[in-house]
Protein backbone atom coordinates (compact mmCIF):
# COMPACT_ATOMS: atom_id res chain seq x y z
CA UNK A 1 0.00 0.00 0.00
CA UNK A 2 1.14 3.57 -1.01
CA UNK A 3 2.32 6.03 1.84
CA UNK A 4 -0.21 8.82 3.13
CA UNK A 5 1.01 11.46 2.97
CA UNK A 6 -0.48 15.11 3.89
CA UNK A 7 0.27 17.97 1.64
CA UNK A 8 -0.01 21.48 3.37
CA UNK A 9 -0.34 24.14 1.37
CA UNK A 10 -0.99 27.94 3.32
CA UNK A 11 -1.18 31.25 2.82
CA UNK A 12 1.25 33.03 4.50
CA UNK A 13 0.58 34.12 8.39
CA UNK A 14 -3.06 31.53 8.00
CA UNK A 15 -0.98 28.85 10.83
CA UNK A 16 -0.69 25.89 7.73
CA UNK A 17 2.62 25.36 9.53
CA UNK A 18 1.45 24.81 13.14
CA UNK A 19 -1.68 23.21 11.62
CA UNK A 20 0.77 20.61 9.53
CA UNK A 21 2.80 19.76 12.97
CA UNK A 22 -0.10 19.37 15.54
CA UNK A 23 -1.65 16.87 12.65
CA UNK A 24 1.56 15.19 12.37
CA UNK A 25 2.01 14.56 15.98
CA UNK A 26 -2.03 14.03 16.11
CA UNK A 27 -1.25 10.90 13.74
CA UNK A 28 2.10 9.89 14.75
CA UNK A 29 3.82 10.27 11.71
CA UNK A 30 6.87 12.79 10.86
CA UNK A 31 6.39 16.47 9.86
CA UNK A 32 8.72 18.02 6.97
CA UNK A 33 8.63 21.53 6.72
CA UNK A 34 12.25 23.19 8.08
CA UNK A 35 13.38 19.76 8.27
CA UNK A 36 12.71 19.96 4.50
CA UNK A 37 15.12 23.08 4.12
CA UNK A 38 18.08 21.13 6.16
CA UNK A 39 17.38 18.36 4.11
CA UNK A 40 17.73 20.16 0.54
CA UNK A 41 20.41 22.39 2.25
CA UNK A 42 22.81 19.11 2.79
CA UNK A 43 21.94 17.79 -0.63
CA UNK A 44 21.86 21.00 -2.93
CA UNK A 45 24.65 22.75 -1.09
CA UNK A 46 22.28 26.11 -0.84
CA UNK A 47 22.28 27.88 2.64
CA UNK A 48 19.22 27.69 4.52
CA UNK A 49 17.97 31.14 3.96
CA UNK A 50 18.13 30.83 0.21
CA UNK A 51 16.18 27.84 0.26
CA UNK A 52 13.54 29.17 2.45
CA UNK A 53 12.94 32.13 0.26
CA UNK A 54 13.73 30.72 -2.85
CA UNK A 55 12.47 27.35 -2.75
CA UNK A 56 9.08 28.74 -2.09
CA UNK A 57 8.81 32.25 -3.34
CA UNK A 58 9.37 33.96 -7.14
CA UNK A 59 11.99 36.67 -7.29
CA UNK A 60 10.78 40.41 -6.51
CA UNK A 61 8.98 41.75 -9.95
CA UNK A 62 7.14 38.47 -10.61
CA UNK A 63 7.03 35.75 -13.18
CA UNK A 64 9.30 37.98 -15.63
CA UNK A 65 12.30 38.16 -13.18
CA UNK A 66 11.84 34.48 -11.64
CA UNK A 67 11.90 33.25 -15.48
CA UNK A 68 15.16 34.90 -16.61
CA UNK A 69 17.02 35.74 -13.43
CA UNK A 70 20.13 33.66 -12.48
CA UNK A 71 19.87 32.20 -15.90
CA UNK A 72 23.19 30.17 -16.90
CA UNK A 73 24.61 29.77 -20.50
CA UNK A 74 22.23 26.48 -20.87
CA UNK A 75 18.94 27.68 -19.66
CA UNK A 76 19.19 26.73 -15.93
CA UNK A 77 19.34 29.11 -12.67
CA UNK A 78 19.76 28.71 -9.30
CA UNK A 79 16.06 28.32 -8.38
CA UNK A 80 15.82 25.81 -10.91
CA UNK A 81 18.14 23.70 -9.66
CA UNK A 82 16.65 23.80 -6.09
CA UNK A 83 13.40 23.03 -7.70
CA UNK A 84 14.75 19.68 -8.84
CA UNK A 85 16.97 18.54 -5.62
CA UNK A 86 13.79 19.58 -3.20
CA UNK A 87 11.32 17.75 -6.30
CA UNK A 88 13.50 15.00 -5.48
CA UNK A 89 13.49 14.79 -1.93
CA UNK A 90 9.86 15.18 -1.31
CA UNK A 91 9.46 12.38 -3.91
CA UNK A 92 11.80 10.64 -1.93
CA UNK A 93 10.46 10.94 0.97
CA UNK A 94 7.20 10.19 -0.04
CA UNK A 95 8.19 6.33 -1.17
CA UNK A 96 9.67 5.85 2.10
CA UNK A 97 7.00 6.79 4.59
CA UNK A 98 3.94 8.45 5.50
CA UNK A 99 4.07 11.65 7.06
CA UNK A 100 3.10 15.67 6.26
CA UNK A 101 4.53 18.55 3.86
CA UNK A 102 4.37 21.60 4.83
CA UNK A 103 4.52 24.31 1.55
CA UNK A 104 7.17 24.05 -1.83
CA UNK A 105 4.30 22.28 -4.42
CA UNK A 106 4.47 19.15 -2.52
CA UNK A 107 0.80 18.89 -3.50
CA UNK A 108 1.53 18.85 -7.33
CA UNK A 109 4.57 16.85 -7.22
CA UNK A 110 2.66 13.99 -5.82
CA UNK A 111 -0.65 14.14 -7.20
CA UNK A 112 0.56 10.97 -9.25
CA UNK A 113 2.55 8.93 -7.34
CA UNK A 114 1.30 9.38 -3.60
CA UNK A 115 -2.35 8.57 -1.60
CA UNK A 116 -2.29 12.06 -0.72
CA UNK A 117 -4.35 14.28 1.31
CA UNK A 118 -3.84 17.93 0.07
CA UNK A 119 -4.81 20.72 2.31
CA UNK A 120 -4.97 24.51 1.70
CA UNK A 121 -5.25 27.08 4.30
CA UNK A 122 -6.39 30.44 4.29
CA UNK A 123 -7.42 32.90 5.84
CA UNK A 124 -8.66 36.68 5.86
CA UNK A 125 -6.39 39.20 6.20
CA UNK A 126 -6.75 40.86 8.79
CA UNK A 127 -6.38 37.62 11.15
CA UNK A 128 -3.36 36.47 9.25
CA UNK A 129 -1.71 40.27 9.72
CA UNK A 130 -2.18 39.77 13.61
CA UNK A 131 -0.88 36.67 13.84
CA UNK A 132 2.50 37.48 11.19
CA UNK A 133 2.53 40.80 13.67
CA UNK A 134 2.40 38.46 17.21
CA UNK A 135 4.73 35.85 15.41
CA UNK A 136 7.50 38.06 13.36
CA UNK A 137 7.18 41.19 15.54
CA UNK A 138 6.68 44.88 13.55
CA UNK A 139 8.45 45.90 10.51
CA UNK A 140 8.57 49.38 8.34
CA UNK A 141 6.07 47.49 5.58
CA UNK A 142 2.67 47.27 7.03
CA UNK A 143 2.08 43.38 7.53
CA UNK A 144 -1.11 43.74 4.92
CA UNK A 145 1.88 44.78 2.51
CA UNK A 146 4.50 41.93 3.70
CA UNK A 147 1.30 39.20 3.31
CA UNK A 148 0.22 40.49 -0.14
CA UNK A 149 3.82 40.52 -1.19
CA UNK A 150 4.54 37.57 -0.26
CA UNK A 151 1.29 35.51 -1.23
CA UNK A 152 1.97 37.24 -4.62
CA UNK A 153 5.72 35.75 -4.96
CA UNK A 154 4.17 32.00 -3.55
CA UNK A 155 1.79 32.48 -5.93
CA UNK A 156 3.92 33.10 -9.14
CA UNK A 157 6.62 30.79 -7.93
CA UNK A 158 3.69 27.90 -7.57
CA UNK A 159 2.28 28.66 -11.16
CA UNK A 160 6.11 29.13 -12.92
CA UNK A 161 6.56 25.69 -12.20
CA UNK A 162 3.61 23.61 -11.84
CA UNK A 163 1.27 25.87 -14.59
CA UNK A 164 -1.75 25.16 -11.68
CA UNK A 165 -2.94 28.11 -9.94
CA UNK A 166 -1.97 28.46 -6.54
CA UNK A 167 -5.25 28.34 -4.05
CA UNK A 168 -7.75 27.47 -6.92
CA UNK A 169 -10.40 25.15 -5.22
CA UNK A 170 -9.99 21.80 -7.40
CA UNK A 171 -6.35 21.87 -6.71
CA UNK A 172 -6.71 20.54 -2.86
CA UNK A 173 -9.27 17.84 -1.51
CA UNK A 174 -9.35 20.09 1.53
CA UNK A 175 -9.49 23.98 1.76
CA UNK A 176 -10.15 25.50 5.34
CA UNK A 177 -10.55 29.08 6.58
CA UNK A 178 -8.31 28.87 9.98
CA UNK A 179 -9.65 32.47 11.06
CA UNK A 180 -13.03 31.17 11.27
CA UNK A 181 -12.53 27.63 12.00
CA UNK A 182 -9.58 28.01 14.66
CA UNK A 183 -6.07 25.60 14.03
CA UNK A 184 -7.41 23.07 16.86
CA UNK A 185 -10.43 22.52 14.77
CA UNK A 186 -8.38 22.85 11.40
CA UNK A 187 -6.27 19.91 12.53
CA UNK A 188 -9.12 17.95 13.90
CA UNK A 189 -10.82 18.01 10.12
CA UNK A 190 -7.99 16.96 8.40
CA UNK A 191 -6.78 14.20 11.07
CA UNK A 192 -10.42 12.50 10.62
CA UNK A 193 -10.25 13.17 6.57
CA UNK A 194 -6.44 11.43 6.89
CA UNK A 195 -7.70 8.34 8.50
CA UNK A 196 -10.53 7.78 5.82
CA UNK A 197 -8.78 4.94 4.17
CA UNK B 1 -27.19 34.39 19.92
CA UNK B 2 -28.14 34.10 15.88
CA UNK B 3 -28.87 30.78 14.70
CA UNK B 4 -26.20 28.98 13.06
CA UNK B 5 -26.49 28.33 9.35
CA UNK B 6 -25.03 26.13 6.68
CA UNK B 7 -24.58 27.14 3.62
CA UNK B 8 -23.80 24.25 0.82
CA UNK B 9 -22.46 25.49 -2.65
CA UNK B 10 -21.66 23.13 -4.88
CA UNK B 11 -20.59 21.74 -8.60
CA UNK B 12 -23.16 20.46 -10.64
CA UNK B 13 -23.03 16.30 -10.06
CA UNK B 14 -20.98 16.88 -6.73
CA UNK B 15 -23.30 15.58 -4.32
CA UNK B 16 -23.67 18.71 -2.30
CA UNK B 17 -27.56 18.56 -1.79
CA UNK B 18 -27.30 14.82 -0.42
CA UNK B 19 -24.65 15.92 1.39
CA UNK B 20 -26.27 19.09 2.74
CA UNK B 21 -29.36 16.92 3.25
CA UNK B 22 -27.58 14.05 5.37
CA UNK B 23 -25.85 17.42 7.52
CA UNK B 24 -28.95 18.38 8.60
CA UNK B 25 -30.49 15.08 9.23
CA UNK B 26 -27.37 14.96 11.61
CA UNK B 27 -27.59 18.13 13.36
CA UNK B 28 -31.44 17.38 13.53
CA UNK B 29 -32.08 20.70 11.58
CA UNK B 30 -33.65 21.23 8.88
CA UNK B 31 -32.74 21.57 5.05
CA UNK B 32 -33.65 23.84 2.14
CA UNK B 33 -33.01 22.83 -1.35
CA UNK B 34 -36.28 21.75 -2.94
CA UNK B 35 -38.40 23.24 0.40
CA UNK B 36 -36.74 26.96 -0.74
CA UNK B 37 -38.36 26.25 -4.44
CA UNK B 38 -41.60 25.91 -2.89
CA UNK B 39 -41.02 28.87 -0.86
CA UNK B 40 -39.91 30.77 -3.80
CA UNK B 41 -42.72 29.66 -5.89
CA UNK B 42 -45.82 30.40 -3.31
CA UNK B 43 -44.43 34.30 -2.74
CA UNK B 44 -43.29 35.16 -6.47
CA UNK B 45 -45.85 33.19 -8.43
CA UNK B 46 -43.42 31.69 -11.33
CA UNK B 47 -43.47 28.46 -11.94
CA UNK B 48 -41.16 25.58 -9.99
CA UNK B 49 -39.51 24.76 -13.12
CA UNK B 50 -38.63 28.45 -13.82
CA UNK B 51 -37.24 28.91 -10.59
CA UNK B 52 -35.06 25.73 -10.35
CA UNK B 53 -33.67 27.12 -13.67
CA UNK B 54 -33.46 30.81 -13.55
CA UNK B 55 -32.52 31.14 -9.40
CA UNK B 56 -29.31 29.75 -10.29
CA UNK B 57 -28.15 29.82 -13.47
CA UNK B 58 -27.08 32.22 -15.78
CA UNK B 59 -29.07 32.81 -19.50
CA UNK B 60 -27.56 30.52 -21.97
CA UNK B 61 -25.09 32.70 -23.83
CA UNK B 62 -23.28 33.97 -20.51
CA UNK B 63 -22.76 37.44 -18.30
CA UNK B 64 -23.85 39.14 -21.61
CA UNK B 65 -27.43 37.68 -22.18
CA UNK B 66 -28.15 37.24 -18.22
CA UNK B 67 -27.58 41.11 -17.73
CA UNK B 68 -29.95 41.80 -20.66
CA UNK B 69 -32.65 39.40 -21.33
CA UNK B 70 -36.06 39.84 -20.21
CA UNK B 71 -35.23 43.75 -19.40
CA UNK B 72 -38.86 45.64 -18.54
CA UNK B 73 -38.86 49.44 -19.11
CA UNK B 74 -37.42 50.01 -16.08
CA UNK B 75 -34.58 48.31 -16.26
CA UNK B 76 -35.29 44.82 -13.86
CA UNK B 77 -35.94 41.59 -15.00
CA UNK B 78 -37.44 38.65 -14.26
CA UNK B 79 -34.76 36.61 -12.94
CA UNK B 80 -33.86 40.13 -10.76
CA UNK B 81 -37.47 40.16 -9.38
CA UNK B 82 -36.89 36.00 -8.82
CA UNK B 83 -33.31 37.21 -7.09
CA UNK B 84 -35.14 39.72 -4.48
CA UNK B 85 -37.66 36.95 -3.57
CA UNK B 86 -35.11 34.48 -3.18
CA UNK B 87 -32.93 36.83 -1.33
CA UNK B 88 -35.69 37.93 1.08
CA UNK B 89 -37.02 33.95 2.08
CA UNK B 90 -33.28 33.28 2.71
CA UNK B 91 -32.84 35.82 4.83
CA UNK B 92 -36.14 35.08 6.34
CA UNK B 93 -35.37 31.98 7.07
CA UNK B 94 -31.85 32.75 8.68
CA UNK B 95 -33.35 34.88 10.98
CA UNK B 96 -35.71 32.00 12.08
CA UNK B 97 -33.99 28.83 12.72
CA UNK B 98 -30.64 26.90 12.44
CA UNK B 99 -30.85 25.35 8.99
CA UNK B 100 -28.57 23.83 6.07
CA UNK B 101 -29.40 26.02 2.38
CA UNK B 102 -28.24 24.25 -0.59
CA UNK B 103 -26.94 26.60 -3.18
CA UNK B 104 -28.62 30.00 -4.64
CA UNK B 105 -26.24 32.10 -3.57
CA UNK B 106 -26.65 31.68 0.16
CA UNK B 107 -23.26 32.36 1.22
CA UNK B 108 -22.94 35.67 -0.02
CA UNK B 109 -26.33 36.50 0.93
CA UNK B 110 -25.85 35.54 4.69
CA UNK B 111 -22.15 36.46 5.19
CA UNK B 112 -22.85 39.70 7.30
CA UNK B 113 -26.17 38.69 8.85
CA UNK B 114 -26.09 35.07 9.82
CA UNK B 115 -23.45 32.65 12.26
CA UNK B 116 -22.35 31.01 8.70
CA UNK B 117 -20.72 27.88 7.99
CA UNK B 118 -20.54 28.52 4.62
CA UNK B 119 -19.18 25.07 2.42
CA UNK B 120 -18.15 24.47 -0.90
CA UNK B 121 -18.31 20.71 -2.46
CA UNK B 122 -16.55 20.12 -5.68
CA UNK B 123 -15.42 17.02 -7.90
CA UNK B 124 -13.60 16.32 -10.49
CA UNK B 125 -15.02 15.83 -13.86
CA UNK B 126 -15.43 12.12 -14.20
CA UNK B 127 -16.62 11.73 -10.61
CA UNK B 128 -19.57 14.10 -11.63
CA UNK B 129 -19.99 12.46 -14.62
CA UNK B 130 -20.54 9.16 -13.79
CA UNK B 131 -22.64 10.60 -10.39
CA UNK B 132 -25.18 12.60 -13.04
CA UNK B 133 -25.57 9.43 -15.62
CA UNK B 134 -26.62 7.61 -12.81
CA UNK B 135 -29.03 10.43 -11.19
CA UNK B 136 -30.70 11.77 -14.03
CA UNK B 137 -29.90 9.25 -17.49
CA UNK B 138 -27.94 9.82 -20.15
CA UNK B 139 -29.21 12.51 -23.07
CA UNK B 140 -27.73 13.46 -26.63
CA UNK B 141 -25.23 15.80 -24.73
CA UNK B 142 -21.98 13.83 -23.07
CA UNK B 143 -22.03 14.29 -19.76
CA UNK B 144 -19.02 16.33 -19.80
CA UNK B 145 -21.08 18.98 -21.71
CA UNK B 146 -23.78 19.05 -19.54
CA UNK B 147 -21.34 19.98 -16.78
CA UNK B 148 -19.19 22.32 -18.09
CA UNK B 149 -22.41 23.92 -19.40
CA UNK B 150 -23.95 23.86 -15.99
CA UNK B 151 -21.20 25.13 -14.13
CA UNK B 152 -20.28 27.71 -16.29
CA UNK B 153 -24.13 29.19 -16.21
CA UNK B 154 -24.20 28.99 -12.11
CA UNK B 155 -20.74 31.03 -12.03
CA UNK B 156 -22.25 33.35 -14.20
CA UNK B 157 -24.96 33.94 -12.48
CA UNK B 158 -22.98 34.13 -9.03
CA UNK B 159 -20.81 36.65 -10.58
CA UNK B 160 -23.44 38.74 -12.20
CA UNK B 161 -25.76 39.19 -8.52
CA UNK B 162 -22.33 39.36 -6.05
CA UNK B 163 -20.10 40.30 -8.05
CA UNK B 164 -17.67 37.79 -6.70
CA UNK B 165 -16.02 34.51 -8.08
CA UNK B 166 -17.77 31.20 -7.70
CA UNK B 167 -15.71 28.40 -6.02
CA UNK B 168 -13.02 31.21 -4.81
CA UNK B 169 -11.30 29.22 -1.62
CA UNK B 170 -11.48 32.75 0.06
CA UNK B 171 -15.37 32.63 0.26
CA UNK B 172 -15.61 29.61 2.25
CA UNK B 173 -14.84 28.36 5.07
CA UNK B 174 -14.68 24.83 4.16
CA UNK B 175 -13.96 23.31 0.56
CA UNK B 176 -14.06 19.65 0.03
CA UNK B 177 -13.60 17.12 -2.85
CA UNK B 178 -16.36 14.60 -2.73
CA UNK B 179 -15.16 12.42 -5.17
CA UNK B 180 -12.20 12.10 -3.30
CA UNK B 181 -13.01 12.27 0.74
CA UNK B 182 -16.66 10.59 -0.52
CA UNK B 183 -19.92 11.59 1.05
CA UNK B 184 -20.34 10.21 4.32
CA UNK B 185 -16.73 11.56 5.22
CA UNK B 186 -17.75 14.98 4.01
CA UNK B 187 -20.82 14.95 5.98
CA UNK B 188 -18.73 14.15 9.16
CA UNK B 189 -15.97 17.00 8.36
CA UNK B 190 -19.34 19.95 8.09
CA UNK B 191 -20.74 18.50 11.02
CA UNK B 192 -17.74 18.57 12.70
CA UNK B 193 -17.08 21.87 11.69
CA UNK B 194 -20.66 23.02 12.84
CA UNK B 195 -20.63 21.96 16.45
CA UNK B 196 -17.58 24.54 16.64
CA UNK B 197 -19.20 27.21 18.54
Amino acid sequence: MKNRVITISREFGSGGRTIGRQTAERLGIPCYDSELIDKIAEKSGFAKEYIAEKGEYSAKGGWFASAFSDRTFNGTSNQDYLWIVQRDIILELAQKESCVIVGRCADYLLKDVADCLTVFVHADIQKRAERIVKRYGETSQTPEKRLKDKDKRRSTYYRFYTDRDWGAVQNYHLAMDSGVLGIEKCVEIITGAAKRS
